[in-house]
C-alpha cells in the first residue's frame, strides 16, 4: 500500500494525499474520505518517504547523563507527554556522565539529519560543549543547567539548598557536606554554595575536610560518609547533594551504630519515591522534574515549528520536604 | 579538514586514508603516518561520509520498556562495555511499556537505515511484534524474553522463583503473591508459576484472591498489599514479582503495624542496590542483568559482522539473596 493507491481508492490526486499527510490544506470532505481509506487499509506512511517530502524527521534526540535516575526518568515522562501530543518520536543517547560521549552524540544527531531538535539533559558544560552546540543546525534546549544564549530549563539549586539548610542546621553544631563534582554547576557548585551560605548565616564553622565529594551512587555516599565520620566523629548532620548519596550515608550511619536523626541528621535532594520507604524517611528537596521536562519539550517544539523564537531561560520553583531523618 | 587534506599531509593516496578509516589493509609505516596526521589535525571522520562509504552506520538501536529501572540500567551498562569496545554508538528508544510504541520504534529503526542492529529489551511479545521483527532487514537480539527463532538472552524466572519460595515458604501458612501482568511471559507468567509450584510442593493452599496483580511501581505494590491484607488479615508472606513492588508491600505492612519479618515476610526480585538500604533489608533474587546485556551485545556484534550466524537462546543462572525481610 502506497500513497498512489490511497489516492486512487479515495478518488483524489496524489498531491492531495501528500498535503493531507503533511498537514497542508485539504477540504473537509476530501479529508474525511482520505482518513477513511487510510483507516480501512491500515496504511502507515513510510518515515523515509515522509522525511523526503517534508525535510523533517519528526524525531527528537534527547541526550541524558544516566538512565537509572529518578530525576532523568521524571524529566523524560514530562517530555513524552508533549512529544506524543505533537507526534514526535524520541531517541535517547545515554552518556554515562562522560563528556566526550556527550559531545559525540551531539555531533551524531547534528550530522545525520536524524532529528529535528535536541534536548540536552546537561551536567557539565564547557568550551567543547559550546562548540558542539554552536555547530548544530537544529534547535536545542538545555535541561538542568543554565547556559547563556540557549533556551534552558533548570532548577533553583542554590536557593532550595539554602532553604533546606536554614530549616535543618539550627539543630546542628558539626554539619558535614557530601557533594558531587564541581564540574557540574547545578548539582555540584550551586548546592554546595547553598550549604556554605546557610552555615555562614548560622555562624557554623565547617572545616574543609568535613566537605566530601562522592560519585552519583549509593556506594559513593556510603564510602564518603564513612571517611567523614572517621575524620570527624563529632559530626551530627550529613547534608547530601542527592537522595541516592543520602541513602548511602544513612546506611553507613546506621551500620556504625549512629541513631538517625537523634545522633546524626541526613538530608537528600530529589524527593524520589524511596525517600518514603527508607527508615527513617528522608528529608529532601522536591524539584519539579516532570514539569521541567514538559517545559523543555514545549520550548523545543516551538523552536522546531516557528521562526524567530527568542531563547528563554526558565528557573523552576521547588519544595522542602521535611521527614523523619531530621529533628 | 577532510579526507583529501589528510591524504595530502600524510603523503599517501585518498584511497589509503579511506582504507585506514574503514579498517582495511594499510602498511604499518603508512598507518603510523596517517595516525599522526589525524592526531595532530584533530580530524574526526564525518558519520555521514562514513555511512556512504561503508553502508554501515556503526549505530545500534536499543528498545527498552522503561528508563528508571535497576534491571534495564544494568543491562545497558553491560552492553555499553561491548559496544564501546567495538566502536558502536547506541541510540535508545523508551516505550514506557507501551506495545504500540514498541512496534513503532522497531519500524523506525528498520526503515531509516539508521542502525546496523537492534536489541529489544522485551516485556510483551505478540503477533504484531513478530511481524515487525520478521520485517527487519538488520539483525536483532531479544533480551529478557525467550523467543523461538531469534537470538535471545533471558533469565531463569521460573526456577529462580521456585528456589526462593522453597527457602521462604516453609515458614509460611498463608502466603500471598503480588505479580505483574500475565502478558509479560518472563516476569508475569514464569515467576507466578514458580510461586504456585512451590506452594503445591509444600502443600500450601493459596486462594485465588490471595494472588494480586500490580503495575511495576512502588505505589502499585503498596495498594495491592493493602487490598490483600484487608481480604486476608491472616496472610504471613508477600512474595513479590519485583523489588520495587516489594518496597511498596514492605512500606504498607509497616504502616499497618505488621512487623517484618515476624508477622509478615516480604521478598522481591532483582537484587537492586536499595534492597540493602531498606529496613529490614530485602530478600531477593539476583539475576545477572549486566552479564546478560553484555551477552546480548556480543551476539548482536557477531550477527552484524559475520554471515550465517545461527540464532542462539541463552538462559542465565541466578542467585538467591537471603536477607532480613524473611525468617
Amino acid at each position: 500500500m502506497d500513497i498512489n493507491s490511497i489516492a486512487k481508492l479515495a478518488g483524489v490526486s496524489r498531491a492531495t494525499v501528500s498535503r493531507y499527510l503533511n498537514d497542508g490544506y485539504v477540504s473537509a470532505e476530501k479529508r474525511k474520505v482520505i482518513a477513511r481509506v487510510i483507516k480501512e487499509t491500515g496504511y502507515v506512511p513510510s518515515q523515509q518517504a515522509q522525511t523526503l517530502r517534508t525535510g523533517k524527521t519528526n524525531i527528537v534526540g534527547v541526550i541524558l547523563p544516566k538512565v537509572n535516575s529518578h530525576a532523568v526518568s521524571r524529566m523524560l515522562a514530562g517530555m513524552t507527554l508533549e512529544f506524543n501530543d505533537a507526534h514526535y518520536q524520541t531517541l535517547l543517547a545515554n552518556t554515562n556522565n562522560n563528556k566526550e560521549t556527550e559531545v559525540s552524540y551531539l555531533q551524531l544527531f547534528a550530522e545525520g539529519n536524524q532529528v529535528d531538535g535536541i534536548i540536552l539533559i546537561a551536567t557539565v558544560l564547557d568550551q567543547e560543549h559550546r562548540r558542539a552546540l554552536d555547530a548544530l543546525r537544529v534547535p536545542v534546549v538545555i535541561l538542568g543547567q543554565d547556559m547563556e544564549g540557549y533556551s534552558s530549563v533548570f532548577n533553583d539549586d542554590y536557593r532550595s539548598m539554602l532553604q533546606l539548610c536554614r530549616k535543618v542546621l539550627p539543630n546542628s553544631v558539626h554539619p558535614a557536606y557530601i557533594g558531587v563534582t564541581q564540574e557540574d554547576v547545578s548539582a555540584g557548585q550551586e548546592r554546595r554554595r547553598g550549604f556554605l551560605d546557610a552555615c555562614a548565616e548560622l555562624g557554623l564553622d565547617v572545616p574543609a575536610d568535613a566537605m566530601g565529594t562522592s560519585p552519583f551512587s549509593l556506594d559513593g555516599g556510603y564510602e564518603c560518609a564513612e571517611s567523614l565520620m572517621s575524620r570527624h566523629p563529632e559530626l551530627d548532620t550529613f547534608v547530601c547533594a542527592t537522595d541516592v548519596i543520602a541513602f548511602g550515608a544513612l546506611t553507613c550511619a546506621r551500620e556504625y551504630g549512629r541513631r538517625v536523626p537523634e545522633d546524626v541528621q541526613v538530608t537528600g535532594v530529589g524527593d524520589s519515591d524511596l525517600t518514603r520507604v527508607v527508615t527513617p524517611s528522608l528529608t529532601s528537596i522536591h524539584h519539579h522534574y516532570q514539569t521541567s521536562g514538559r517545559e523543555a519539550a514545549k520550548l523545543l517544539i516551538e523552536a522546531m515549528t516557528s521562526k524567530d523564537v527568542v531563547p528563554r531561560e526558565i528557573r523552576m520553583s521547588y519544595g522542602i520536604m521535611m521527614r523523619n531523618s531530621t529533628r
